[in-house]
């Protein structure tokens, strides 16, 4: 879909799953050093329902690209030649996407699925994206190139750090990286939308003029500058979140404490205050 | 061998290599999880009996690709230039996969050889194979050209992995996907030989149109997803049969030791019952 | 700044820090092997003040390309061009390494900040320098863009050093690697500046000439062989400082022990003579 | 050196140093894994000799390279241009080895140098060979660039081989790929002289034919596989020898033993007889 929403909706979907792992990843951060934590019993009912999004989200993505007024209608190939390849190839990144929301699934529902086949699965995912749009932006003017082009280090740099993560899996660090990647890809894609299809009416960009590829270029840093701080702010909430709630759920046990028998007193300490 | 037959050889000795893996593999991980099982006895006999198949295999491939009718015979130079270097490529391709089947065979028959050895040379071979593949196919047309390279994903992917193996050595997920790219490799040699040269009389492709090698770049992934999924259901497959066998072995056991003493039933929860 | 001061700045800039870590990596390796030792109590602190200091030279790096004469002065786009995109980069590879003092900062700071997200952050603003400049070379004579060139190994080199450096903290091999990057980064530039714009009134170079490119390309070898050696250098100087620093600090409390009781020399040992 | 004797020189150098370590690596890995040896005792004199050989090989070809008749005698630049810059280019890459063997002689005699800097230097070395070649064959037939660059695999495989050793020390797998790739190198470099300069009159080969560079493609991994070889023999002969004489020492002590007392014996079991 080339023009301005067959960006926005890539670019809003991978906005909205980098945002959700930019709570995620800390929250589970902070629970993991906390025994007998809540979130810790109910950490797969988690990992579960976005799994179930992810790839809800990616069917939704196949049949838009499919079904869109000037999309293929599941046609691959007729009077001699091939229906609309560039569909179709979106559509395949989407499907990689769907199975790799599908893997996640398995992975936390059925027990006998080795760990870090997710994570594999997500790198394959990623690194089909990149493979696809690689060969995707021949013959096009240089500018169109370039900001596609550049998506590229995103998305490969996302597909070695997740395979990074089938050996060292639940690095905090590798975690919060992909987590910036994710949220770059998703503000990029906002980004060609307006740059190649202006929606409000202003002007076109030259397509040709090396000023625009210079400043395209120092843009993409500055999206990943702003990425790095979302994750960086949203961390920080989640731990001032997180003492704020400690500190009222142990006033609020300590007034149970003077009322009651030391019991609760013992079960809070499990459930809140290992943690610092 | 540039015709059909010449692509279903190879394509076919990577699909049975892959196939028997994606068995293999499954088999040892739920094994390793029995303590005492007879898998795990008899396994240095499997792993030999395969190394000298796929030694077996390769030494085919060396004397088919030097005696077909219009191959080199062995002759490397008469008259001033060299003789059917593309038939020499192909046999030093095979003789690295044999050099690997026998470093396999040496290193479960004799003790000194140290491990890792074995998938040390593994990657050379697949290295060896993307690297005169690489040179292989300059001066083509360009789907001819494409249809190749692209199979150096699988080639260099593999390469990698398999070297990752010789440290991280009986990783499942590594081994899982080294299977799935063999896989790959085995369908799409079918692939390159159905585009390249139509077996059943089916018009020629144009090698110069960008949208089959657009349709190609897309029916790739569709391959390596559907090697994924073979590998996925042999997994579960094997799976599903171990449980089956456990529980039928125990109802048997339970059987005997009806009969019999305790002492049948304590052999059999050395056997089988450590599992899950 | 393409003139002999923009280079001459930033090649200080460079040299400085790597100056600075050459001296104290060492310090850190060496004091590592006492335990409460006075350095490893005040270690933090000197962290933090590097880290200030990185920041400040960075934001004065920004400052210095914005507001030069023929600077941007924050000004992005005026008359439908971009003004002084050159600069612009320029201050964008600043405001990476701000980003990067400014992690470290919070990391010695703030407690609840993941170890080895200084590393990423410092990796990702070499990455940054590395990507930009090579964008930034294309349509320039031959020299000038395999002079920049060059600086790319330094770059990618350290941005690949220190990304390991997550997962392997604290290695001194890879600190020293670093530290020897980033002195081969600041005479580089320092050597880009004589070449570029010669200062004294030498004759400029032929920029088109083989042999120039085929020097030039030796002498960056040189520079590292003489980076290296100034690491070795300061590497050694350290430990023969230590050592002597210990044996009069020893002697010291050898002359107190004498006059005083055996209290002052426990102590003393705690502090310096676990060393060797 | 643009002549035979110009390849045959550095090709005998790796090819002396390659079969070395064919046999030093072998022996050190058996030892190792019998405590007391006398080996382990001497090992650090031996790697000081062979570092010291390694340097003063390196001083000959700097010394080789610059005093040959046509060589540029120490003259950098003379009458407003560069002297012999590809002597000077050799030079250098003979200047990192020596480099390298001088820090492999301070790693083992003095005490405070960190562990895996030899290795790391080492890398260097070879980067630096490898980075130097590749801008060196610029602007040659097509045959001259492609022999020399197949070289870069062998160079840049042995970097990265040799820079997973400073995290990976003393792995006997990883140790043997290096030496393999060396041996690589040796054979190469008496190859690439036989084909650019061929020595006993025989006719010239034709720089442009694509079959001549198929052939060499190909003529590469045969001798690669011939290198494996010549390291997988050695291995087994050092295996052979130390079986001999361990069985022969012991068949001495049973001697000794039934002269004299059990002590001599137990110093016999220490000395040898751990091994497997």
């Amino acid at each position: 879909m080339a023009n301005f929403k067959g960006h926005a909706l890539p670019g809003s979907f991978f906005l909205i799953v980098g945002l959700w792992w930019s709570v995620k990843y800390p929250l589970k951060y902070f629970h993991q050093k906390v025994k007998n934590s809540q979130l810790n019993h109910n950490y797969p009912r988690l990992e579960i329902i976005e799994a179930g999004v992810r790839t809800l989200f990616s069917i939704i993505g196949i049949l838009a690209e499919q079904f869109v007024p000037d999309g293929p209608h599941l046609h691959l190939y007729s009077e001699d030649k091939w229906v609309k390849t560039m569909n179709w190839q979106h559509s395949t990144m989407y499907l990689f996407f769907a199975a790799s929301g599908i893997t996640d699934l398995l992975t936390y529902l059925v027990t006998y699925v080795p760990l870090g086949v997710d994570r594999l699965m997500m790198a394959v995912a990623a690194f089909t994206e990149g493979f696809l749009f690689y060969y995707h932006v021949h013959n096009r003017p240089p500018l169109d190139q370039h900001i596609h082009s550049l998506l590229l280090f995103a998305v490969f740099g996302g597909a070695i750090s997740v395979s990074l993560e089938v050996i060292l899996r639940d690095n905090i660090v590798l975690e919060l990286f992909r987590t910036s990647l994710i949220i770059l890809q998703g503000t990029w894609f906002w980004q060609i939308g307006f740059v190649l299809f202006p929606p409000f009416g202003t002007p076109e960009w030259d397509q040709k003029d090396h000023e625009n590829i210079m400043f395209i270029t120092m843009c993409y840093c500055w999206h990943y500058l702003a990425a790095i701080c979302i994750v960086a702010i949203n961390y920080s909430l989640v731990y001032c979140l997180l003492t704020r709630l400690k500190r009222y759920r142990n006033g609020e046990v300590i007034g149970i404490q003077k009322l009651k028998s030391g019991h609760t007193c013992h079960t809070a300490l499990l459930d809140g205050s290992d943690e610092e």
